[in-house]
């Protein structure tokens, strides 16, 4: 554990270059796995991402690119995930490579839709990681501050304390405060419940309801997420910690989410599909919905506004007379 | 207990217009005093307030209006003070008629300067009134949207279960739900204190601190909200409730509050003389540090957010240092 770990990240999104970013400031080099070859040419060429955060400049010969994930997992001691949960069974296909005595960190905010599984849980179940080699990086943290290098927090979650010590301090920097935690269950939870309350936020906000009511939904989120991560996964934690809370907040305040951007168009009166053929792509809060839902059917916590978002997304069900009913479960 | 209670509101604000605006859709007779005798006289003729909420048309012929605070005081059996607290102290010297036998009802956010009381604490040293005959209406609710009959939540402490069923039943209605709590100290507190949060998020912001900062704050101030108010009152209460938690997310996260852009003011470089003067009236929270600042030197809970607040108003500390420091804090 002495000398320094070999990092990588798979994805080629907004939060990976984010977290390539972070991570630049205190390593002599970093991984990066991206499908896009071009996008990596452009890199190589230009310094910076074509696609996003391209604000960002970087020094090509401190990151190890390839569009080769074998070559990138052999290479990592850490892989850090950031490609979206919707994509990332398929990504993963090609990989030949274990990742034995590597960690896995998930830095992905959804269920994946083929396990229906937190994608800790999902490295976990089916590339046998024992748990202890399973870590989360989570915010509150849009990306998009992150390349203004606006102050923002992280938590990393392991098992191991000393390994999320460790990591922590990779990401620590002038305006990166890293703290630690060993809920890796759940702050990713919390990481995929946020996203369905940003679309309950943004359906609120596209049926006309206005920022008491928002205040009253995320007093209650919050409420609700407690409930369940404590069904999914009992032990001691402070739900009103930056990794729960805040990243509710930061998440269900935003005017840029996908997910409440979602939610306000549904509200407005688009349906699903064509709200999804509208945004041409898929907010991660949608497939969360039901498989959170279905996880919940087991555990049976009390998630009135979880219910709300399934029954419009997936019962078909009417957002506005559907949130009649939720305001009055409300308090 | 059976017969209809005569209710009066004290103000001429806008909380106080829209609480007039709730209890008129409840009953055949509200009081309302106000210091203005020209604002009466437009209500009277016009229909409306001429300051406040001047979209919200009243019926005068159920207003029992009056610039006479005795008049009003010897009319009610229940009086909601919604002044602000720092003219509570002036607008209650005329009165010469005594509580006995009514209930005083706090909503007001604020701490009475001249006491450095909460303001139910303040009656009920001040005049005699026993705890049992105090009440609090707290929000989450900006007054704007209750004019514009959106959805909003209250709750209405009262240490007699029976009177906070009956008050809030006068507040219910279509766009109003009133849940009622035993806790008159700690709502009173949490309203006080969401307003020098709302002070500190405008001072990030005006600093240039983004989206995740704020959402680190607000989830520090809840935790820092939760020390405090155990400290003054204990008992068992769930800080994530709408009068807690979702009142300081309706103001902290508002671009409206006062409290927010005067705290913004002083971000951006004003000094605390000048941007009271920019803003032509003090911003309640201003106040509320100082008091709260003082009150918790008594009890020591951590309050890094207040303090940061405190030496930034009174002690002449320099806002980016302060929030530099703060930030190290913060978690």
């Amino acid at each position: 554990m002495e000398k320094e770990l070999k990092i990588a990240v798979l994805g080629g999104g907004s939060w990976a270059t984010a977290i390539v970013k972070m991570l630049c400031e205190n390593m002599e080099e970093v991984g990066w796995y991206m499908r896009s070859v071009y996008a990596i040419e452009h890199i190589k060429r230009n310094d910076h991402n074509p696609s996003y955060l391209s604000s960002v400049e970087f020094d090509p010969s401190k990151l190890k690119l390839s569009s080769n994930i074998n070559e990138i997992v052999e290479y990592a001691d850490v892989c850090i995930f950031a490609i979206p949960s919707a994509f990332l069974h398929s990504e993963l296909e090609p990989l030949t490579i274990s990742f034995e005595g590597k960690m896995v960190v998930s830095a992905i905010k959804g269920i994946v839709p083929e396990t229906g599984l937190i994608v800790g849980e999902h490295f976990s179940q089916n590339y046998n990681i024992d748990l202890d080699d399973i870590g989360v990086i989570t915010g509150p943290c849009h990306a998009e501050e992150v390349a203004l290098e606006r102050l923002s927090y992280l938590t990393v979650a392991c098992a191991n304390q000393e390994m999320a010590d460790r990591l922590a301090s990779y990401f620590e920097s002038d305006y990166i405060n890293c703290k630690t935690s060993d809920d890796i269950i759940g702050t990713e939870y919390a990481a995929v419940l946020k996203n369905i309350y940003a679309i309950a936020a943004g359906i609120a906000h596209g049926l006309g309801y206005g920022d008491n009511f928002q205040s009253v939904l995320m007093s209650n989120a919050i409420r609700e997420m407690k409930r369940y991560i404590k069904k999914v996964h009992k032990m001691k934690r402070n739900i009103n910690d930056s990794a729960y809370l805040g990243d509710l907040l930061v998440t269900g305040y935003s005017v840029f989410s996908r997910n409440r951007l979602f939610g306000n168009m549904l509200g407005k009166g688009y349906t699903v599909r064509s709200a999804q053929l509208e945004m041409s792509m898929v907010a991660e809060g949608y497939y969360a919905t039901k498989s959170a839902y279905k996880i919940n059917q087991e555990h049976g916590a009390k998630t009135p506004i979880l219910n709300a978002v399934y029954d419009i997304l997936y019962e078909n069900k009417n957002p506005k007379k559907t949130f009649k009913k939720l305001a009055e479960k409300l308090d």
